[in-house]
C-alpha cells in the first residue's frame, strides 16, 4: 500500500513539503490540513496589500486547493483543523466545518502550524477596533475596517518587523499612525546604534514613536479606543494594530507526547524530526539550533520555513537532507531606508557569553563619482581568530546585497580574511573595486592583526582615564560641529604636528567615518603614541548619540 | 636606512599598494612614478564622464600627487615613465618630463602598468577621429571631440565591456551610435544564450549592431571617417571608437630578465611576486591562475588590481598575503539591463577540457505579488560533484547581487548543496522565500541527484533520433506561440492523459521557464517514460533561438 503522509498547516513550510513530497513520488498519498480556508498564501504580503502597494488580492493566494490538487495530486482539506494528535496509533483528530469530526492515520506527519499573534490579558483588548494580523482572514477584517470606515488613525503596538511594516503600510493610507514599543527601541534584532535610523525614518514619514513605553490598558471611546500606557501617556485612535510578536501554534500537542520546548516549540533534531519517529516539523513553531551561538533558538520568518518543508520532504522520500541551523537573515522596507541583518547581534553575544570585536563602517552604495550613491552603514561583528559573528546594515541601495554576501560567507564558515578575498562585481553604477564587503573585512583584519585600534563611542563615553579627544577632520568640518572636548589636528598636518601631542596620555582619535581616523591611528602608533580609533567616527556619534 | 619601494604606475593598482605600504609603515621610502599627468583616477568612470552622466571631471580624480603626499608621505612623481629595469643593480630608468633620464634605486620595485588599447595595424587608423580610451588624456580628447564638433554618428568598433559602455554612452549624449564586433556576439564573458538579451538591449535602444563582422580599414570622408567591413559593408561616422581590447603594457620590462607570459604579462607566483625576488607586479599586466580551470588567465578589472596592490603592500611589509585566483566576476548596465557573471563560462570550460552542466532560470528578481519584480535569467553553470563552475545573469534588479553571492559561495568552495542552505533575506520588496541563488541550488542538486534530466535547445535541435516534443503549458500559452513541432498536454492534465504518449519515445518536455517541464519530467520519469526537460523552456528558446 501507498504510504501515507498528512500534514498540518496549509502555507509556507506545509505547502512547500507537500509541493516537494509530490514530486519526489508519485505514489504517496498525501493529505494536507489547513483550519482556515486559505492555502499558500503570500503572509509577507499581507500588510502591503492592505497599504495598497499590492492591489489585487488574489495575488496573495500563491496556490489554492483546487490548484494544488491538479497538478501535484494533494487532497487538500481546508476548514480542518487538527485538534490532537495520536502519536502511539499514528492518527491525528480532525474537526472539519463540513466533515465533523474524524480520524486520518499517518505513516509520516510533517506539522507546520506556525505561530499565531500574542494577543496578551490586557483590559480592554476585546475591542473590535484592535486587530492582529497573521492570515487572509486578519487582513479582510482590517481591509475591510480600514475601506468602510475610513479611519483617520491608528495605532500599532509593538515595533517588530509586522508592526513596522503595518506602520508604514497604513501611513501609506493616508492614515494618521503611531507606534508603541514596550523596548528602548524598535526592531529587536538590530542593536541600538544601527536601529536608529529605521527610528528616523519613521519618525521623518510622520510616524509618531513611542518607545520604551508598555501598554496597561484599552478603552472604549465615541469614535475609537484609548491606549494606555505605563508613563501615563494615553493615545486615542479609531484603529489598533497588535503587534507584540508571536507565539507558536502547538496546543494541539500539548498532550500528544510530542516534546515542545518551555515557550511551546516542537524540538527537533538537524533532519527535523520530532522526537517521535516518522513525525517531523518545520517552521515557525520549531526550536532550533543558532548556527553561531549554538543556543536553542526560534526564528519565525519565511525563508526557513519554506527550506525546512523541502528538507522533510526529502528526508520522508529517503533522501538525507538536514538543516545546519539559523542564521536570522532577515531585512525590512521602512519607507525608503533598508535595514538588513544575519548571524548574531551584540545582545545575543552577551547573552551567550561570546567575546566579540566590532567595526562599524559606513561605505558608499557603489562608486561615489556616479550619481545615486549613498552611504551604507555597515557593522560586523567577528571573533579573535575572525570568524563571522553577525552583520547589520541600513541604507538605501545595496544593503541586501552586502548582507546577502556576508550571509554566504557565514554559511560556509568563511572568515573575515575571506572577506578581504571576495570577488565582487565591479562596474561604477553597482559597487567600489574594493566592496564594502571587502572594506569591512580589512577593516575587522586590521583590528584581528592589531593595526587598528578601535573603541566605539559607548567605551569613549565610559572611559574614566584622562585621554586627549583629537578630532582629525578638516578644520571646516570640525568647525561645523564635533564632539565635545575634542581638539582638531586635521589628519594631513598630523605627521608634522605630532609634538604637539602628550605621549603620556592615551590619544582617542575620530574623524568623520573611521577611515582617517584608521590612519592617524596607524600614524600615532608607530610613532609611540598610544591610539584609539571610534569606529564608525563622527556620523555614528551623530546617528547614535544624538 | 629605511627601505625604499618603488612603484610603476599611479592608479589602480599602484596607488592603492602605495596608500597600504604607508599605513603599514611610516618609515619607508615611497616613489610612484607615473607616465601620464594623472594619478589615482577612476578609469572605470570614464565613459560616464563623456556621457554627462558623471558631470564633474574632478570626480575622476579619486586622489591627486598632492593629496598623496599630504596624507600618505607618498613621492609621486607624474610624467615620469619607467623605461627599463635593472634587476641586477636593483634600479630603474626614468625619463620624466622635467628632470631627464635618471636612474632611481630600490630595496623592493612594484609594477602596476597597466594595460593599453590595442590599435591594430589597419590601414587608415591614423585618423584624428579614431580614438582609443583609456586614460584621462584619451577621455579630454574624445570629449573635447564631442563638445567642440558635436558629430551626428559615431562608431564602435569591439564589443567589450568598455566598447558596450561607450556605445550606450554616446547614444546618451544623442550621438546616431552603432557597434560592430568580429566576434559572433558581444561581451565576451558571457555566453551566447544570456549575451543575447544585452545584444537586444542595445538594438532597442537604438544602437546598430555589426556582429560577425571585422574591420579591413578605415578612410577618410569630407566629414568624417569610412569604416571597411570584412562583410563589405561600408559604415560612416564622425567618431570612431577602439575598443578592440587590451594588452599588458610590458614593453619596458623586455630585457630586464623578468618574466613574461607569452602575450606579455608578468608572470607572478601567488604572493604576486615575479621570478626576482623583491619584484612584485599587479593589476591588468599580469598573469595568473583561473581559480575554477587552474589555467594560465589574465583578467583586466579593477576589484583585482585594487585587492592586489595591497596584497603586495602587505607581502612587502612582511605581511603573508596571497591571491588565490581569478574568479573573473565582472558586470555591466547595458542601458537599463544588468548583465554579471562570475567563474568560468562554457566557452572557457570547453577549453580547458572540464566536463559541465547547467540549469538555466528565470526567477523573479523578488516576491512576484510586490510591485516591480522581474524575471533575471539566472544560468548556473557545475559538475557532477556539484562544484560550482560559474554563473552567468542578466535583469534589470538584483542582478549583482544573486552573482555575487555565488561568486562568495565558490571564492569559499561551496556547492551546489550549499547554495540550497544559503539563508538570504527575505521581504517582498527584496526577494522570495527561496532566492534565486537557492533556486538555482535546488535545479542543479534535481540534476546531480538524477530527479531531473535536462537538456538544452542546442541539444535538442541537433538530436537525430526520434522524440516526442511535448509542450506542457497551458492552450492558451500555447496558442500564442510555441515550438514547431510540438504537441500540447498541458502539466495538469499530464497524469491522467499519460496514455496518449508512447512510452517508446524520448520525450522531450517544455514549458514556459523551465519549472512545470520539470514537474512533467517527474511525473513521465515515475512513471516509466524517459523524459528530458528543456532548461530555461520556452522564453530561453525566444531568447535565444530567435
Ligand atoms: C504580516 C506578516 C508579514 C511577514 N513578513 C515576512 C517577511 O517579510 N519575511 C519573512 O521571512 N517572513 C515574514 N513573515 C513570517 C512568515 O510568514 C512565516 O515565518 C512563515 O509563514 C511560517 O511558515 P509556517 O509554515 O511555519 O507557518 P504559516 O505560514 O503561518 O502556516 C501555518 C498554517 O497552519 C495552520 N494551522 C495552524 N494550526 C493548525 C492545525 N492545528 N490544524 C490545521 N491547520 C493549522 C494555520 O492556519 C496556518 O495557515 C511574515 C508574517 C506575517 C504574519
Ligand atoms: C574605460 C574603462 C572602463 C573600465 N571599467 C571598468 C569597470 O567598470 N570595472 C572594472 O572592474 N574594471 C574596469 N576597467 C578596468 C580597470 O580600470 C583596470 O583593470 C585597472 O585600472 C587596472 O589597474 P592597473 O593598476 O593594473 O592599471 P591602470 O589603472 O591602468 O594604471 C596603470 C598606470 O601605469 C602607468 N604606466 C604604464 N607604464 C608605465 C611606465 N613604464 N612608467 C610609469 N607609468 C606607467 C599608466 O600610465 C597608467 O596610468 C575599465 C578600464 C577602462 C579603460
Ligand atoms: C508555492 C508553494 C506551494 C511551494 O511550491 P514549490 O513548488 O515548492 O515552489 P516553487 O513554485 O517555487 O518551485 C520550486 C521548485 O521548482 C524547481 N524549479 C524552479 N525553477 C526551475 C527551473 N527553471 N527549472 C527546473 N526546476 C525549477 C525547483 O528546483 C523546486 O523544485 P524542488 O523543490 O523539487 O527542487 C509554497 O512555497 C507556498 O505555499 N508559498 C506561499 C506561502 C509562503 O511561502 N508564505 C510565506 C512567504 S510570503
Ligand atoms: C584611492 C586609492 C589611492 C586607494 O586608497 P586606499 O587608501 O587604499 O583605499 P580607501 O580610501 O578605499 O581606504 C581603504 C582603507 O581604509 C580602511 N577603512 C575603510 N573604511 C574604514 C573605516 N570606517 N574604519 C577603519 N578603516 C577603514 C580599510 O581597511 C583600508 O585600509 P587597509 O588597506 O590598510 O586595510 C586607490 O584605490 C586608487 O587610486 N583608486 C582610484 C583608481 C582606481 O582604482 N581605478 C579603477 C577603478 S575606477
Amino acid at each position: 500500500m501507498a504510504k501515507k503522509v498528512l500534514i498540518v498547516g496549509g502555507v509556507a513550510g506545509g505547502a512547500s513539503a507537500a509541493a516537494r513530497l509530490r514530486r519526489l513520488d508519485e505514489s504517496i498519498e498525501i493529505i494536507m490540513f489547513e483550519r482556515d480556508g486559505y492555502i499558500s498564501y503570500a503572509n509577507c504580503g499581507l500588510p502591503y496589500y492592505i497599504g495598497d502597494t499590492i492591489q489585487e488580492r488574489e495575488k496573495l493566494l500563491v496556490q489554492t486547493p483546487q490548484a494544488m490538487k491538479e497538478r501535484f495530486r494533494i487532497d487538500v482539506r481546508i476548514n480542518s483543523e487538527v485538534i490532537s494528535v495520536d502519536t502511539v496509533k499514528k492518527c491525528v483528530t480532525v474537526q472539519s466545518k463540513d466533515r465533523g469530526v474524524y480520524e486520518e492515520s499517518f505513516d509520516n506527519l510533517i506539522l507546520s502550524p506556525g505561530a499565531k499573534a500574542l494577543r496578551p490579558n490586557i483590559p480592554g483588548i476585546d475591542n473590535s477596533r484592535i486587530h492582529t494580523l497573521r492570515n487572509v482572514p486578519d487582513t479582510d477584517k482590517i481591509k475591510a475596517f480600514v475601506e468602510e470606515k475610513n479611519p483617520h488613525s491608528a495605532i500599532v503596538i509593538g515595533g517588530g518587523f509586522v508592526g513596522v511594516e503595518m506602520a508604514e503600510n497604513l501611513k501609506e493610507k493616508g492614515i494618521e499612525t503611531c507606534l508603541v514599543e514596550a523596548a528602548p527601541h524598535i526592531l529587536a534584532p538590530f542593536d541600538e546604534d544601527m536601529v536608529i535610523s529605521a527610528e528616523r525614518e519613521l519618525s521623518q514619514n510622520g510616524i509618531n514613536l513611542y518607545l520604551n513605553d508598555g501598554i496597561t490598558g484599552f478603552s472604549d471611546t465615541d469614535r475609537g479606543v484609548k491606549v494606555h500606557l505605563k508613563s501615563g501617556k494615553v493615545l486615542e485612535a479609531e484603529l489598533v494594530i497588535l503587534a507584540m510578536g508571536v507565539r507558536s501554534d502547538t496546543e494541539f500537542l500539548r498532550t500528544s507526547g510530542i516534546e515542545l520546548g518551555e515557550r511551546g516549540h516542537i524540538k527537533v533534531n538537524e533532519r527535523l524530526q520530532t522526537n517521535i519517529e516518522g513525525i517531523y516539523a518545520v517552521g515557525d513553531a520549531i526550536e532550533g539550533i543558532d548556527f553561531v551561538t549554538e543556543r536553542k533558538t526560534a526564528v519565525a520568518l519565511a525563508g526557513p520555513a519554506n527550506k525546512q518543508g523541502r528538507i522533510t520532504a526529502d528526508n520522508i522520500a529517503g533522501l538525507q537532507s538536514t538543516f545546519d541551523g539559523f542564521l536570522g537573515t532577515s531585512i525590512i522596507k521602512v519607507f525608503d531606508l533598508t535595514a538588513a541583518r544575519t548571524g548574531a547581534n551584540e545582545r545575543t553575544l552577551k547573552a551567550a557569553g561570546i567575546e566579540y570585536k566590532t567595526v562599524h563602517l559606513y561605505p558608499m552604495s557603489h562608486a561615489s563619482y556616479y550619481p545615486g550613491a549613498f552611504n551604507i552603514s555597515l557593522k560586523l561583528l567577528f571573533d579573535r581568530e575572525g570568524r563571522i559573528l553577525g552583520a547589520q546594515a541600513t541604507g538605501y541601495e545595496g544593503v541586501d546585497k552586502r548582507i546577502d554576501v556576508i550571509s554566504a560567507v557565514m554559511s560556509l564558515k568563511g572568515t573575515t580574511e575571506d572577506l578581504t578575498k571576495l570577488d565582487l562585481s565591479y562596474a561604477p553604477p553597482f559597487s567600489s573595486a574594493k566592496d564594502p564587503v571587502n572594506m569591512a573585512g580589512y577593516a575587522a583584519e586590521n583590528v584581528r592583526k592589531g593595526f587598528s585600534h578601535m573603541t566605539t563611542w559607548d567605551e569613549v563615553l565610559e572611559d574614566e582615564e584622562d585621554f586627549v579627544l583629537l578630532d582629525v577632520r578638516n578644520t571646516e568640518e570640525y568647525e561645523l560641529g564635533h564632539m565635545e572636548g575634542s581638539i582638531n589636528l586635521p589628519l594631513n598636518e598630523l605627521r608634522n604636528r605630532l609634538g604637539e601631542l602628550n605621549k603620556d596620555k592615551r590619544i582617542v582619535v575620530y574623524c568623520q567615518v573611521g577611515l582617517r581616523g584608521y590612519i592617524a591611528d596607524r600614524i600615532l602608533t608607530q610613532n609611540g603614541y598610544q591610539a584609539l580609533n571610534v569606529t564608525g567616527g563622527y556620523l555614528s556619534a551623530k546617528d547614535y548619540l544624538y
